[in-house]
């Protein structure tokens, strides 16, 4: 029996579609529980997660395309998502910083399964994991949240930690004034019920129980504030680092907080952790979780959640997203690999008495 | 001005109308010069080219899927072609052996430009790069051409080999009888003037000017044969090692003829040079282009191409087709990503009044 070789495309509309049928809380709240499972029971040889690789380079403009693998065995499957990072797409031609696809891969075969957008994923599936940390090391009473940098990942930040935390107050600022002018508009459709309050780092930093920072910050020019006196359980998601050379919170301060990476290997690439010897680094977020009751002391001091980005993400918001556009009959599928007549003859469709499909 | 975000979907069925339409000759003739071009002009600085990287395991069956990517500076793009190699596919799904999809990005963006089936590309410039080697080592009146292994690969073997050479005779076996009988008839579209005699690969490596290998030997099972007495000047284009334990050309033989890696350090992890040790290993095939003249006399000694699959070679095969295949309004465009109106707001599609695109 010859096996159906479509390939399920899921374009960044398909995935629009889910989240207006679905509800953005609701999807928001299953990848913040699917993200949470996935992390408790990661399994690394269940999971298979080599460290991602990819060209970075400084022109045509500052920029990074690398690739993200997971293997999961139990579901025979192979996830790569391919991602973009080239911050100055927003100004050069109003393009998102972050582009990306993610491409499913049967064991079995090598065949492609499905190919979906990765915009919108990654930006749901980088704040569900923020949401995800801040819940294990945040004050339990956070009512107040800073964010640097109003990008689109910002927006993301908010929409998630706010399914964790009674958030009223949220401190933002932008080093760009558009950007941080229009961040109010932006966030209008999640109807949060809370004060929207432009600030400046200082105040953010002081006033705020939970941070989230998420800026395209040079190589080299980071950190972004110092010495400033932050409240005594502050927990801070460094989203932004995430390229070497690339950092966005003060040594100093790093020093003083526990900082749990999402995953070591990588975060001293290329997160928060370069600066830091190891004696400084935690552990890993899924490790963390495990041992939540252990740790619940880290809720009233300084934390540090140093969030590269795992393949293993990407894999829970596929799962969800590729779930729904099956209920939903959405997406298409296009037979993308010529795998024609005869397997062992690539140019059987030349011939006329082409073999007939078993 | 927002960048057109579409990406070009070129299917199987695509690159076959192409072929078609350009003839089969045709195209092998591009390929082969341009894959001839690509090499001699190929400069490190202009393309990137990191080792492949990928997944191999013993279950659901013994496979691999990897990712093989390059840099172009000058096109700025990355092309990542992602192949796997799943040697019970023919029997257990009637699929090929060798299953991919190749993909162009931006580096300007980080966009994905294009993604093309892989599979018959593939075996396109795994024949041409043959052909390339074959002319550079072969000797210079060769008519007889030997293939070990009669699945997808040896045909296109056969065809661009006789291309740069009149091959009169083709001496072929494969371990799968069926497979070794249906050969001729697989054959039958390249209307080839030439007797084919099935042997043993005692024949085979007595009667050949040229042998190619493309067999699914097993992990660790190689050689394929030992202790046989070959043409003074046979020049082998060994295909079918690549993959860490799997080789087919045995060791003595290769000690004694000069050994050129399509890339060395790919060829040491993956290709017959795993057997051998540096002073047994010759220059790069990007080397040995370069130096035609001062290596003529190999034409008449033991020479071996130990071919492992460059990106370098996906680059050719995927530019030519695109290039038919905008000329001839093939393929599809299909927004993937999601770019969708404000490049700062992934929710920006769930309000009323979305920003209008400048």
């Amino acid at each position: 029996m010859k096996e159906s070789l479509e390939t399920l495309l899921i374009t960044g509309e398909d995935i629009q579609s889910i989240v207006r049928s679905v509800g953005l809380d609701n999807i928001m709240d299953e990848l913040i529980e699917g993200t949470y499972d996935a992390l408790i029971n990661y399994d690394n040889q269940e999971s298979i997660m080599p460290v991602r690789s990819g060209f970075n380079y400084s022109k045509p403009s500052e920029g990074l395309v690398e690739w993200m693998p997971i293997r999961s065995i139990s579901k025979d499957e192979i996830l790569i998502k391919i991602v973009g990072y080239h911050p100055r797409n927003p100004d050069q031609y109003s393009l998102p910083t972050i582009i990306s696809s993610v491409s499913r891969y049967d064991t079995r075969t090598g065949h492609l399964k499905a190919l979906l957008d990765g915009v919108l994923p990654t930006s749901l599936r980088t704040g569900a994991i923020a949401a995800v940390a801040s819940k294990l090391f945040g004050y339990a009473k956070s009512e107040s949240l800073g964010l640097i940098g109003c990008g689109a990942q910002a927006i993301t930040q908010l929409h998630a930690i706010s399914r964790v935390y009674d958030i009223s107050k949220v401190y933002y600022c932008d080093s760009d004034p558009q950007t941080e002018e229009s961040f109010v508009d932006r966030c209008q459709m999640l109807n949060l019920n809370c004060q929207f309050i432009s600030s400046d780092i200082d105040t953010i930093i002081r006033e705020s129980d939970i941070v989230s920072t998420a800026t395209s910050i040079g190589i080299g020019e980071g950190p972004l504030y110092d010495n400033l006196v932050p409240r005594e359980w502050l927990h801070i998601n460094a989203i932004g680092s995430d390229f070497p050379g690339k950092f966005e919170v003060p040594l100093s301060h790093l020093k003083q907080s526990y900082v749990c990476p999402d995953w070591i290997t990588q975060a001293k690439i290329e997160g928060e952790c370069q600066q830091l010897s190891d004696e400084y680094i935690g552990e890993d977020l899924t490790d963390c979780l495990k041992k939540a009751n252990e740790l619940s002391h880290l809720r009233d001091n300084f934390t540090v959640f140093d969030s590269t980005g795992l393949a293993l993400q990407d894999l829970v918001v596929s799962d969800i997203l590729l779930k729904y556009a099956k209920s939903m009959h959405l997406g298409r599928y296009v037979k993308l690999e010529n795998t024609s007549l005869d397997e062992k003859n690539p140019y059987s469709f030349l011939t006329q008495t082409a073999k007939v499909e078993k």
